[in-house]
């Protein structure tokens, strides 16, 4: 297909899963105004469906690979980094819809669609939100040094004279509620049925603690610079089961990557133990130098997607 | 177009418009955890994106009217409730692009995928989030004392039974961010262009404000059941503009609701006097009874869906 055909889609949509329903009481009411025309007495005590897990699908007309694929963000992100990048290109989602890929993608507990609840009877902590200088340098686009001028590593291949743009991609997080994205994962994963995970970043821990829980579904794993993963590996979880690993460039440039790719290097050994088929991509040491954090959003990411579609078919998760 | 036919997209994708570069300075550092493997030292001083809205665009293959539709939420809202029914049937997102009209939804300021600010710097208020007891009265599911047990009005065509998946649309909002939703709509029509807006609720504030801010880019607008209206009509901003509310059912049940069909009365005539063509459906009049406050998830919302089509291209704005 070539990539201004117009895409064919049996169906796309959205669903909710998981999450709960709970009840607030004791809180005061106050009255309020919500336009110019109508006032009301707010009264927050009530009940509320909280937790929930939103996904979009979209399936293509012709699917070149039974499993669909599940792409989940990372932390401080929604499901909005894989459909666009920052300097208004097509996404993943498009590029693995144009290779025959269903897409499912998560806006996971507390992020973008999925909502969040300002009560901290149920979130009792303060939120965190990352700030363009943290994520200049913890997302490898360049060096501290280099944030005041813009001046990126060099052979970067992120936008970077669009980096304002992925700043605003970036969504508050609660910390405590990892518990609770592994329950809203697990939901979606009950939802969607058997599939390949794709995921990036923080949503390494949340997939890879759901692939524990939900090792039938869970038939592939795709694991983009994970920055987290589970605790343990069940005998038996992985047997025969594919995952890829992909990390970028300028890993040695800051010592938290230096340090999450060798607890990288080190989860893909237990997982070989376990009999996963467990494939690992430096990609700069492949001959693809200058890859950020976000591969996804990097000049070469329709060309990424496809190496990791050929990937899909070639260990045909099944 | 029969409705279980692929639906054929000539693009979709989404974008960030409009939004302003914050920086915040003078708070702590501290340190958190942000996965079982990954630490790090928390600052939140420094630079932010906020106030941009999101908008995802689905553009179909055969275009019935050369104006896309722009879908703006209401309070509380996000997109999502343009794209799924509480009982899983398709939204008026697919209903419209299967009609042939190109579709923006737009996540505005502080919803869903837009983001939001958790810096009392930014907004200094606490957001309000609506409760299921109220949503029941105000959304004109049924009457306060038909809560406990879930007893409808008569007639109810909203998929009453999955009322628990119509909270888990529900997010927060800032009753202070008007003015910022309005600037971030502006943003969008900007960027999409001469359209049509379709607008639920509080969402006609919003749309309606914009429409005088971008008479030349507003050429048509569907007000369902709007909660807000432009405090002024300039002259010559509506002339030769069609114009279309939809009110549903059950509008003597609240005073609230009373009162905001007789304020959309008196707007309507406002712009009329400006040579707007309006239309003014109370469906329940009509022969179509038993809506509730949202059509577009109600048991005839592909119904209402082709009647709204109709009305677009019978008025062809332009």
């Amino acid at each position: 297909m070539s990539t201004n055909d117009p895409i064919a889609l049996a169906d796309f949509g959205s669903f909710f899963a998981g999450g709960r329903t709970v009840r607030i009481e004791g809180k005061e009411t106050r009255a309020i105004r919500f336009t110019q025309t109508a006032s009301f007495q707010y009264d927050p005590n009530g009940t509320y469906h909280v937790e929930q897990a939103y996904v979009q699908y979209f399936i293509p007309a012709r699917q070149r690979h039974p499993l669909p694929i599940v792409m989940l963000h990372g932390g401080g992100m929604t499901g909005t980094m894989w459909e666009q990048t920052p300097d208004g290109r097509r996404g993943w989602v498009q590029d693995f819809l144009r290779l025959g890929h269903a897409v499912y993608v998560v806006d996971n507990v507390e992020r973008g669609r999925a909502g969040w609840t300002p009560f901290e009877e149920i979130w009792a902590e303060a939120p965190i939100i990352r700030n363009a200088e943290e994520s200049w340098t913890l997302f490898r686009i360049g060096s501290a040094q280099g944030w005041p001028g813009r001046q990126a590593f060099p052979g970067q291949r992120f936008p970077v004279s669009a980096f304002d743009t992925l700043m605003r991609h970036a969504v508050p997080r609660w910390l405590g509620n990892n518990d609770a994205a592994l329950r809203g994962f697990q939901a979606v994963l009950d939802r969607v049925g058997p599939c390949v995970v794709l995921m990036h970043s923080h949503g390494g821990e949340v997939a890879f603690r759901a692939v524990q829980e939900r090792p039938a579904l869970v038939r592939g794993i795709i694991a983009i610079e994970p920055s987290g993963f589970s605790p343990e590996v069940a005998a038996g979880s992985m047997t025969d089961k594919p995952v890829l690993f992909v990390y970028g460039d300028f890993l040695d440039a800051t010592p938290l990557w230096r340090n999450l790719v060798r607890a990288g290097e080190g989860y893909a050994a237990r997982l070989v133990e376990d009999h996963a088929r467990v494939t690992f991509w430096r990609m700069a040491e492949m001959g693809i130098p200058g890859n950020s954090h976000f591969p996804m959003m990097d000049a070469n990411s329709t060309d990424i997607a496809r190496r990791i579609s050929a990937w899909v078919i070639a260990e045909d998760p099944a």
